[in-house]
């Protein structure tokens, strides 16, 4: 049973509403239920059920997983008007790993029941693919947070790099190839381009063909 | 120009086939191109163009990041009759990362041009959610890989934690909830619980209600 309001929303959030027969509508509409989450309430664990699908209507969700210290990695947020999908994981063929949901903030929800909307995936191509889409989404969410991981600490080790490089030789400018000082640093060619780029998307050194040039040598420095 | 076993590979990789137009179909396979690839060959990287969608008739394909300090992180592996669709990422709307595609053995592959690709998802709606699909598969293989990255040295701890409990109490069995050996390792209760379910599908360890049973000391040794 689902209000007029609540009506209006999800069709506004699942964007295949149009594509839907009036009995695959029907069928969501008389499967939504409406949740409430505290700040910090958990949502979904790797052990519990199946929650849904979550269609947020106010507040802010959280999906991560769990280091080998405990430690929680932020995978993606998820806003007002977003769709929580591996919330529903279960009745995802090709999703076989599993996430921590938690309400960020107080949170108003509807859901969509897992098995109702598997059947209307499972018959109508534009129900599958929008999941498949957002799911899209969330993976290069993840595919940032992934390299986040990998690379945490290189901005620090090539800061330190170019400063002592001025510091030895009295100059601003670095005479050597993105390859030489990845040989330095120990790291590749094109790690060092992508931060060197990023340092000089900052302001802090300007690049040229064969050269580094230091900027701000003051602000490079906060990274070391 | 497409041969006829080509053809036949073409309609068979892709399973949307039948569900394209005669047009489309026609428009695939005249902007389909043979490749070779030696084996350690790089096929796509982070800077190059956009490759296209790679079909694979032979050989195997690697999909890797570097981290940063140069190591490869092999994301997944793509062999015989697999389908390489992030080395045409410049045309997938939800893809924000890149990766880098090796053969890892001799290769041959067809090519679609990764614009007629997109051509076709844009206009068929089983093409798009084909596309997304194998998206999501590839998804799941990256998160297997992250929480690798992530627990990498867990193992080596949980190993030692257990070897260091039954040589202090002289027992094989170890009366320690998950949640009392997560505190004691510095983890999560629902790490440990996973460790220790892998190390029981292994034959190392029985899992009882509070208790841990060391059924194979030397194989658990050999983690540490």
């Amino acid at each position: 049973m689902t209000e007029n309001t609540d009506k209006g929303f999800i069709c506004e959030t699942l964007t295949f509403w149009d594509k839907l027969t009036e009995q695959e509508q029907s069928l969501i509409l008389n499967n939504v239920t409406s949740a409430s989450y505290k700040r910090g309430g958990n949502i979904h664990s790797y052990d519990n059920d199946c929650v849904g699908v979550l269609l947020i209507k106010s507040g802010e969700l959280r999906a991560y997983i769990l280091s080998e210290d405990g430690r929680e990695i932020t995978l993606y947020r998820l806003e007002k008007g977003e769709i929580c999908i591996l919330s529903a994981s279960c009745v995802l063929k090709n999703i076989t790993f599993d996430v921590h949901i938690d309400a960020e903030q107080d949170s108003e929800v509807l859901i969509i029941n897992s098995g109702i909307f598997e059947l209307v995936c499972n018959q109508n191509i534009y129900a599958e693919n929008f999941s498949n889409k957002i799911t899209v989404q969330r993976f290069s969410e993840v595919m940032y947070v992934m390299q986040q991981i990998l690379f945490s600490s290189f901005d620090k080790r090539l800061a330190v790099f170019l400063i002592d490089e001025i510091s030895k030789s009295g100059s601003d400018t670095i005479s050597l190839t993105h390859e030489q000082i990845a040989n330095y640093v120990g790291s590749a060619r094109e790690v060092v381009s992508r931060m060197l780029k990023y340092f000089e998307n900052m302001g802090l050194v300007a690049l040229s063909r064969g050269k580094v040039t230091i900027i701000d040598k003051k602000r490079l420095r906060d990274f070391t």
